[in-house]
């Protein structure tokens, strides 16, 4: 566990851009937003004082679990957040952008009460590993705690994000960042991949390199920056995510097995001193993104709305903004309206005014959507229609 | 000479996106607004009523040229709007996005008064023309106007922009807009294409097509969408010019002769019906766009700021946007810091809470920005610093 006081040297170790705009107290009050499709909406702080919440996951009881990134567990039951952190999260390193991220529940869970969690494992030289853990959360406690995934340790003091996805094959997908140097095109790393292992963290037979000399058996697909959303789409089962390009770039891709996404051979973005980080942003068999930022919007969370609150978002894909064109401050939600051949047609950015880094954006069991934002005073949001 | 009335049916001729925000009618008062690197500015409505404004052109006492694209040049003095349009502008086809539409002073303006626009020419059929004409202006009349290039008439009910800017070489670059079927890469026609003329219209002998079988001697570069913005740049000398891409791709180029902006094959961006525009986004002798925008903005107006009222903002690009991702209500004016080498390395979206369409964007010779909203109740505003 992080103390707080180390907080503001946590924030000074990420890479931030060197100008943006000042990031004001999230309102008191429910704020009354017009948007373009699903005219007023009521935006309501559940819960603040959350440092850096980084992921959200519903129990079965209409709970939420919490994620805060210096390495602790929280839950929000009947929209109070408990004071107590659950115990049992490992010690995690929170430096850079790592620490403690993901959460995400077994399908069986009812039965079975596991929880899934990423995190940045202390390892030698101050360095940190991505790795997946599970425990059985019983009463505040999560207990049975292990890593099932350990992914190879980032360089010097590096981190990037780790999410997970669990398919309807019931097999678990793991996203850990890659995007030092050519790791993420490295068959031999877990990072800057996206895998696909059993709920042990083991790698199944049937995955597209199993068996293949050099690869890493856990492999389902290569060429990931960073990966910072990581979903199974709820009409479809394909896996999707979004990674952060560096300067621009930032893309949304369906993840087919054994397909290169391209980093860091082909890009849309840029070196953050300029320079193109690819002549031409797509190649012959590099998969292109299906959506892609210029500028980029600090893609994060993700989630594609299928509830009846807001009948004229349904199927709409939303994706969380930190900030966008590289200037602080100008985090947002975004909104996506795709064909059903999962062709673009429109996008929205909702929420600017509030100025924050929205970390995550998932549909609750109630139909509305539920916002993270990962500030030092961070908060719950819940978006509800307003009329 | 259109009357007000037609306005509302101009209007909804023109493309406009299915879905987006109520535009809020202009506050009275100065604005005061937060920005990034210029911390407070204020914004000023320095005249209102101008019906879907254009172009500015500044003339050499400060007074400001500003077109009304139903077809009508008015003019500012010391910060206050004529009731009176000047005289002598020839009847326009305003429809679609046609109608009166850029404004120049030619360089020698203090000798010789001559004021070029471009505008929509009625011809047979309903069509119309892009054309630049000249005048003199004397008093508060345009006399001996003349139309002195007159390219190929649009098909149909379409019409796209044309944009002026005079270079450092003396010559008139025009940009008539070009996004019909194939036009921008056919050799014969000069729509879709950046030219190069003397000030009486004519093709100089030094034009990189000039003498070759099959292609007009006025082109200086094909493969152009719709120019929304054409400038000459004040550090350098060189052609820029914005053009809007579809649905996505809306890019910044740097022209240079004789070359290939490939148009409509090669595109960022995708049909409005979803389907991307090309398979890749660049090929090889095809000139890649030095920025491009991923969802659109609808760019438009562009100007690089060269004054000392910003400190910050000195070599920065403004772009004027319409709308952004498609959905109306969104339009802003974007910032874009580029290094020596013209590489990215940020963007700012700024003025997104006034919902105004921003077409046009120009320094003033005080050092302040000058914005057009082009709004069925447009302004003309002046931006300046706050502390």
């Amino acid at each position: 566990m992080v103390p707080l006081l180390l907080i503001s040297v946590l924030n000074a170790q990420a890479q931030e851009p060197p100008v943006g705009l000042r990031v004001p107290r999230l309102i008191a009050g429910p704020l009354i937003v017009e948007t373009a499709e699903q005219p007023l909406i009521r935006v309501t702080v559940v819960a603040r004082g959350l440092v850096h919440p980084w992921a959200l996951a519903f129990l079965p009881d209409g709970s939420m679990l919490v994620t805060e990134r210096p390495g602790r567990l929280r839950i929000v039951r009947d929209g109070v957040l408990d004071p107590k952190a659950i115990t049992g999260i490992p010690e995690v390193r929170a430096k850079a952008f790592g620490g403690l991220q993901d959460v995400a529940l077994h399908p069986k869970f009812a039965e079975n009460h596991l929880v899934y969690f990423t995190y940045l494992k202390p390892v030698e030289n101050d360095m940190g590993a991505p790795v997946v853990a599970r425990g059985k959360l019983e009463g505040g406690a999560l207990t049975e705690v292990r890593d099932i995934l350990v992914a190879d340790a980032y360089a010097g003091n590096s981190a990037l994000s780790a999410r997970i996805a669990f398919g309807t094959d019931g097999m678990l997908y793991v996203a850990p960042g890659g995007n030092i140097d050519n790791v993420a095109q490295e068959p031999g790393s877990l990072r800057g991949k996206i895998l696909r292992v059993r709920d042990d963290g083991s790698a199944p037979p049937d995955n597209p390199f199993a068996g293949r000399a050099g690869y890493r058996p856990e492999i389902y697909s290569l060429g990931h920056r960073n990966s910072l959303g990581l979903i199974v789409h709820p009409q479809t089962g394909a896996v999707w995510n979004n990674e952060n390009g560096p300067n621009g770039g930032d893309e949304m891709n369906i993840i087919l097995p054994g397909r290169n996404y391209g980093w860091p051979l082909v890009s849309f973005g840029r070196e953050y001193t300029g320079p193109r980080i690819s002549d031409a942003p797509a190649r012959e068999g590099i998969e292109s993104p299906i959506v892609v930022w210029l500028p980029a919007i600090a893609v994060s969370g993700m989630a594609v709305y299928t509830g009846d609150r807001f009948p004229k978002w349904k199927g709409n894909i939303f994706v969380g903004s930190m900030r966008t064109g590289e200037v602080r401050g100008t985090g947002h939600l975004e909104r996506i309206v795709l064909t059903g051949k999962n062709e673009e047609l429109r996008r929205e950015s909702m929420l600017g005014e509030l100025r924050q880094r929205i970390r995550e954006v998932r549909q609750g069991p109630d139909g509305y959507l539920y916002l993270l934002t990962d500030e030092d005073d961070g908060a719950l949001l819940r978006i509800e229609p307003a009329q």
